[in-house]
């Protein structure tokens, strides 16, 4: 997949990703994949659900993945820390 | 699945709920469903992750299913909320 197919979820509200992955689908994408880290984990499924269940019905969920990022260490401490991921691929 | 492998995400550490997996595990059981609302998706994620990358690195992930439960509408509101839900199964 193209990486212009790909929503970010950060801190921004629900919909700003949700009218991102509608301009996606209406410009002619076939697959979009929400992507999250951490606690904007909980974001992306609500972006996906939003997505599903109001806007474009005909619009499934072809996979979805989970997995962990090794972030660099900071502030002194010497171990890495771990962050949990999701990627959720969209079809319509 | 029989309701006893189902492990229910609330606001408590991530660790409690990786022991309660690891227990239904060394209990005997095949599968395990980890089930969350909210914004204690994130935390299932970490849960998975942890029970897989630390303890059990022989546990797969089998199924990851997302959804939306409705909410009777409380405090004077009249529209029932929606909020999101994630079932992730596990497998060793």
């Amino acid at each position: 997949m193209s990486e212009s197919n790909a929503v970010l979820i950060g801190r921004k509200p629900v919909m700003n990703y949700v009218l991102a992955c509608i301009t996606l689908f209406h410009g002619g994408a076939k697959e979009v994949e929400v992507r999250a880290r951490g606690r904007a984990i909980s974001r992306a499924v609500d972006v996906v659900e939003v997505v599903r269940r109001r806007f474009l019905p005909d619009v499934k969920v072809k996979k979805i993945g989970i997995g962990t990022d090794e972030m660099a260490p900071r502030g002194g401490d010497d171990t890495p820390t771990h962050v949990s991921t999701i990627e959720i691929t969209l079809t319509q």
